[in-house]
């Protein structure tokens, strides 16, 4: 793990042990068909959102489940009220790690389909890139580790640790199923309690990027969200502005005024306390993150605005990864077609969320702002604040063993060692991971920012898809490794 | 004009001569016959937004057409780029004032129709109510000043001072050609400079309504209006909010802050400058609201809310007809659907409209508010503040001669004075009239404020349209007596 350029410190544990060798014959032997593998899954137009597409979704999950089982895996396909869950176990080894690899078989939508140069679901190789809608996600990046898995049992007969693949089919689509399975309300066709059944030491997600081409990265930090719906209700219908106006309480002016008090103009967050269990960066993050190849003008190009924004004293990447926020993502209220429409509307809301950054509890921020809704909104409105689910934010500790094992697996694969970054985004299963299974995940992306996930044009780079496998085969052998050093 | 209950000063000018009684006794035995032929141009479906109907509102236009070849006035039928307007002089009365009646002939769609209890062009009498689409907007109304002439002229021989009659047929989707004649487009149609076409002493409009049953009204103040469009600019497209949230500027929350600006909690308007123009009601003024029956607890049951609201001091009726306002009318901005989407949007919009009051100039105002948008958007927005129609708010001098002729005419229509209103409403055409051919306008609203204008079940009472006839015969007579006596 020397991605760090302050970070020179001898690390006396290494080198691990990479896989054996007959592990990365196998897969060299395999790529052609490993591609011809992926483009079966890629063709099958698993949409989770769309009714229309729910029997592709089933054969996407027996693709996978006949994939596990073909490989020797203990494999249970969950009916569930949704989508079906395909679970799978690999024969047990004692005295090693259990891990337990996270990923989805459904993809999104492919509207719009003109824009697609080769169609969403005939994956088609163009430079180097394997072009389809759920090429990365996550249908490529989540068969790295079965295809590893398959090559360990295939050429070594066994595995150094123990995998249990819990893959979902509506992670596109609000993980509904999986809410289920985590509550226990399928502990029955599990055969036992679902925390039982997911137990492990370790989480591996391949659902992400790399920081850049030619940076391979872990991800070790998320950031949490909590999200706000709130509503101001006035008069009973839209009134005449001229008859009324002045007289009758505007419900959507009442709102700018609510919500002018949630922000400043830099960026700062008004919501009392918001700051108060926010820790600042450490300077060797601070440090770790200078070093990376980011640019400010790239930035500012790339989404299209003249200046950078944010909270004065932070850079670009750190207000990205380690501040938390507050975001209008909509608003609606009174009349929005062509030309005017003079009225005192009847309602007006706005959708809100805020990220949030470890240590900052989702239940605090969701009291603070009930608190200052409720002293915002003048008394004559009747007002409906709905808050919506939550996630805190995660960090995984830059010294635990997975990482390190992780960091390793990466450098075979990818013939450099990662960079350590976080991401802005939240990803609520992590969290539940975290709370549920006692278990912290890694988040090892092998796709490219530029991927055009959920846009037309989806892709995944053959190298990487390749690179990937070889890195998930050598986590096996580094996982186990460092646990047993622990 | 006796509506105030503090002014009992004896007007030594009264009584003026009501018209000749043959006059009134015609309009008595034509009653029914006024119903019959007020039902012909009801039939008529003249909805002048839908172009599906653009022959109907043709139709309407002629038959407006012919009904005043038949009365022997000077027509002439304008062809425009849109709807027709009709025109009409009566024979040329020496050393007598000058009166210009406008009205329409087109109406608001009917939608929705399974709302309407009796078929909207199918006219029919119910509980002494005419219902009808246009039965009170505008063309009963209208033509009780048809009528009246009429029935001056067939029974008198002559009538005691010059009408005209300007009647459009697109008053409720814009007026475009109205615009057009006014700017002199159609001058050679007309054979004259418009303002030389239309010159008159003073304008009739009755398109409103009485203050309540047994409240004959003169309207004799608007508020003026001027519209805008706010739409502030960010990242080129939606993004995730939280990949980019906290390091680009959210365009929503900036105008959350920007027209939080524009008004505090208890309806007072911050644009600088905003009142400096605005004349404080009379006493007397306030006296005669006063006077009015007019309840809150009406008014809050009517709107649903459940408390008034506005500037400290003022009450109901003085918001609504004597002060000016602020009122976002829509906005718009990011995700509006069910659920959530967590982005950053990329745009934010809101129109807002502020009602004005006599002797605010609209263009003071517009500059104020660009000032105001200049100084509070932050600099890294791209924006764009559209500025529309606008119209000054007008008061007619209680104490003018044509208001006393009103109040008299009405008194003999109706068996009582009329009490003097404002109204909170904008009438762009108006302040138009008085920049234009330099004359006051006459409000007089026949209808009642539950006719359901612009809804399903319009009507009108028979009674009122009576009532309105005999009026406006006894208006031609009055406003000749005081026109003489100045």
């Amino acid at each position: 793990m020397t991605s760090s350029p302050t970070d020179d410190s001898p690390d006396a544990a290494r080198p691990l042990s990479p896989p054996p060798a007959v592990v990365l014959e196998l897969i060299q032997q395999q790529r052609d068909s490993y591609l011809n593998r992926l483009f079966e899954l890629l063709r099958i137009p698993s949409v989770s959102a769309d009714p229309a597409f729910s029997q592709d979704v089933y054969r996407a999950a027996k693709w996978m489940a006949t994939t596990f089982e073909g490989m020797g895996l203990k494999t249970q396909f969950l009916k569930t009220s949704t989508h079906p869950i395909v679970l799978a176990e690999s024969p047990h080894v004692p005295d090693a790690p259990t891990v337990l690899v996270y990923g989805h078989f459904d993809v999104q939508p492919a509207d719009p389909l003109d824009e697609w140069i080769s169609p969403p679901y005939d994956p088609t190789i163009r430079d180097g890139n394997i072009y389809a809608r759920g090429a990365t996600d996550d249908k490529g990046q989540m068969l790295t580790h079965v295809f590893s898995t398959e090559a360990w049992l295939k050429s070594h007969g066994k595995l150094p640790l123990n995998l249990k693949f819990l893959i979902e089919g509506e992670e596109e689509s609000g993980s509904v199923a999986l809410a289920e399975l985590m509550a226990g309300k399928y502990n029955d066709q599990l055969g036992c309690p679902v925390e039982e059944k997911l137990a492990c030491d370790v989480v591996v997600i391949s659902d992400s990027s790399q920081f850049g081409p030619g940076y391979p990265a872990i991800t070790y930090g998320l950031r949490g969200i909590i999200s706000f719906e709130l509503t101001l209700f006035g008069p009973k219908q839209d009134l005449h502005s001229g008859t009324f106006g002045g007289a009758v309480a505007n419900p959507v002016n009442a709102l700018m005024r609510v919500m002018a008090a949630f922000q400043d103009d830099y960026g700062k967050v008004l919501i009392p306390g918001f700051y108060d269990d926010v820790q600042e960066l450490s300077d060797t993050e601070r440090q770790q993150w200078q070093a990376l190849p980011f640019s400010d003008d790239d930035f500012m190009h790339q989404v299209g605005v003249p200046a950078t924004f944010g909270e004065p004293g932070y850079s670009t990447i750190e207000r990205c990864w380690s501040r938390p926020t507050m975001d209008i993502n909509g608003i609606s209220g009174g009349y929005q077609g062509e030309g005017g429409k003079t009225i005192v509307p009847a309602k007006a809301s706005a959708k809100f969320t805020c990220r949030l950054v470890p240590r900052q509890d989702p239940n605090k921020i969701a009291a603070a702002v009930k608190q200052l809704v409720q002293v915002r909104v003048p008394q004559m409105f009747r007002y409906q604040l709905k808050v919506g689910h939550a996630a805190a934010g995660i960090v995984v500790p830059l010294d635990s063993p997975f990482m390190l094992a992780a960091a390793d697996a990466i450098e075979v694969g990818f013939g450099k060692p990662p960079v350590l970054i976080r991401s802005g985004g939240s990803i609520p299963i992590v969290s539940q991971f975290k709370d549920r299974l006692g278990a912290d995940t890694l988040l090892l992306g092998w796709g490219q920012n530029d991927d055009n996930t959920h846009s037309p044009n989806e892709k995944f780079s053959v190298e990487d898809f390749h690179r990937g496998i070889v890195s998930s085969a050598a986590l096996w052998q580094a996982l186990a490794d460092h646990a047993a050093r622990h």
